[in-house]
């Protein structure tokens, strides 16, 4: 593989694997994340509940969707620009730092309150906006597309650090296959390659990946036990009236079990060689 | 299929099939378009020969890539605006109007010279740029991301045609799939599949398909048959030197012998009911 | 791909490509083959009147389903043994060679009266099956299996040559992605790349690749302009009441049109270089 | 789903899960299993050497291939009968209940001396040979084809069960997709959804899934987490010199670590509802 041999900051150094501080928190390096909250924010009312409740569960961020890249234009597209104040306010008032997707550079602006930029899936291999992201301070969660290897998640990561931001958190949350089950197929294995190859923590989304409410805990669980470094999850106070992914959405009780036995099964997980517990 | 039905551009009407005007040529409705140039522009005397020289060869439209998307930072990533002008200056010199792909909003001032601009397939799904190209007045020639669904690839249309251009070409480029011989696989029912569905003309890209100069002209013939409306075909006049795609680039020369022999066997391939010929 | 240089039989010669002789009619090299008859063959009537309506048609070799491999043990097995003898009287009757599928290896007594055995996709990797094949003196239709590259295609032809039967004739059906408009999605490339590497004859099945009624006349034209040596159709004569497959079948006069079609496109075909023609 | 109702024998009934005896050890509903041994049968020395360690690591079954599939017929095919009189010979000597693979029924008068007969990945769909495994008296360990669906290896599983035969256990072992960092993708998320709907035992075959000896650990803690019933890992006393899957084979001290870090995470590990522990 001659152009991984080019890459000079994703892959492993004799530095060890990478710790990423946000806020108060931090992912990566022995510090295991649970970023919760719901598919798309949808009303302050909504937002603030949803993280009072998954801050007691113990998330240590909190999600909530402003811009939505949805594949129909006549579907809810988000609450845009009044979305990312709301999540900001959310995240203040628990004491939560927060994380949400651009997709386009010329929102940065509004991105002032955010905590973590999300690069979503399709927008992984956007190169322009990789660019300008390795330009800011601000973390990044970089998703994998559903079509990319391993090989090009690492090289879209470089995109950014090679522009100096090398705070960037890598995410797997499903490839597409024939398999229909599950909305995507969760390649588990891709979390141990990860990190044989690189020192960037990688978290785990088990709604997407699965689609399925049911699914999230046994997902969960497989993905810490492989070695993540943390798990993003959808959590919705009311998953049924959700205006996207209600299917794939749980409950905040749900979600507090699911960390409940996440922390059980964290000191028996997979650890690779070098990281720091 | 709920989400079809709220379409309503990109669908088939009563109105037939779409034609696409660009300049002194068209696409689609029963007329053929030949596209052909290189990967990348690469200087002036390169892109300038080889508009010549295809265009003798039977080209309807010259393409070449200014910006790149690379799955790197570190390969070469094009010319950029320089590349535009020399594309743009080539295609006036050969009478060939010229078609090229844009990777950020903030480019489009720069295209003015372009006919037709293109979005790739890692771009299928950014919605931002989608909308943005709804709002000029150019062809789109958008191409089929790699994992992406035939209905995601009308639902993008629908995107671009909902803001009110609805100049839109489909180009089908090759799904990932575990086969290994070609670089991907062809997905050659999507070109009748979508002519079931949709009045927007389709087109193949070959190169893109296979991965294989070698490829190229038995894959040409077969996108014809199948009922699409247009090839678009890397073409170099030095395969062995080219910056980016070599292996899958063909001569013009070569490229020549695939129009001749395309030409031969249009009068006998598929023609959807209701197409004007 | 170092197992390739062990293969010495299915690899290219310089004797040029083959042409299996059945009876009256021959495929590869030149002959093209028309091998149509039902999914299943369901009573005498059936498949007599389906004999001399594909024959009229221009078929030239008649197929039909005696044991079926189905995906539920609850759905319809086949009539067997019966089935190959209906089947070997229609095809008497009507003058036409007949090919069926064999799925073990204690069923080949019962196969006197068939003319080419045909591997289906499932077993093409079963490999005890394959070697006793290799030993009996008919020609085997073998399918390619859904999951399977087209270098394991070669090795399971090579199980057969390896034990000194030549006559083998392959056939692309379609492999599995994650596009769900069509059945399975036809690996079109597949053709041109076997004819580059092999010397065996490559026929298309469209009807299981697509799925779909409608598509088999583009996909058939598609596969013929690649340079498939033959295509095999699943033709009923009253396909709604068809006790298998029923949704991709055709009538008999629609196969006819698809005939008369490829017939038209056959001498603007693909013709690798060193074909008989 | 309408197929799926039809189903009597391997969908969940109120009974609970299954557990299968063998021997003195069973899978299944609390009953965790250790399945471990070498790719092929090579030797006595090989198999009794591998049998005497793996069983002080904690394996609770030995495995060992005497019939092999392989892609080419000229990679070494195993011992075959031989195979299997070594095999059982050895599981004899180490106490442990021994499985292998059968590939043709006519060997099926061989395997008196086997425990669990094993149907492969290529064979899952050989509906002739599960109907024949539905009527002998032994578990059979079904494993998922690398392109099958669930649902699919459910239906092949009640192949099996509508002739009287219910000891099934099901065994993922990745499924084919574009990703070329591991030789599968382990499907993780296919544990749970069995568990939804079935109840049979499943396991996990993570050598095969992987094709990676530095896999097997992690994938083998996240199989457990998921809420499988065992594993099946290859284990070979030296592994660089194993006829086959030499990469993907780890030495016994390392399945020993394997064993006790499995054991650590299992009470932690997801159990589904009704479950016996």
């Amino acid at each position: 593989m001659d152009t991984y041999s080019l890459i000079h900051t994703a892959l492993k150094t004799d530095k060890g694997y990478s710790k990423i501080k946000i806020g108060n928190t931090a992912i990566g390096n022995g510090d295991f994340a649970y970023i919760a909250g719901p598919c798309s924010v949808e009303s302050y009312e909504q937002i603030f509940a949803t993280a009072q409740e998954v801050k007691k569960a113990g998330a240590t961020l909190l999600r909530g969707g402003a811009y939505k890249p949805r594949t129909s234009p006549y579907d809810f597209q988000g609450l845009g620009k009044e979305g990312l104040r709301l999540l900001a306010k959310a995240g203040k008032a628990s004491g939560l730092p927060v994380v949400t997707e651009i997709v386009q550079i010329g929102d940065l602006d509004f991105f002032e309150g955010i905590d973590v930029i999300q690069v979503g899936a399709r927008n992984m291999q956007n190169f322009p906006l990789l660019k300008q992201l390795g330009k800011c301070n601000k973390p990044i969660l970089l998703k994998r597309g559903f079509a990319n290897t391993i090989r090009e998640l690492l090289l879209s990561a470089e995109y950014i650090m090679a522009e100096g931001n090398e705070n960037v958190i890598l995410c797997e949350r499903g490839i597409r296959t024939f398999e229909t089950e599950t909305r995507n197929t969760l390649d588990i294995s891709s979390v141990p390659v990860i990190k044989q190859i690189s020192h960037l923590p990688i978290i785990v989304d088990p709604s997407h990946a699965t689609g399925s409410a049911s699914l999230i805990l046994p997902v969960s669980l497989a993905a810490a036990a492989a070695g993540c470094d943390g798990l993003m999850i959808e959590v919705h106070p009311d998953p049924k009236t959700a205006l996207c992914d209600g299917e794939e959405s749980i409950t905040p009780e749900e979600f507090k079990q699911i960390v409940l036995k996440t922390n059980n099964i964290l000191p028996c997980c997979y650890k690779p060689r070098g990281i720091n517990i």
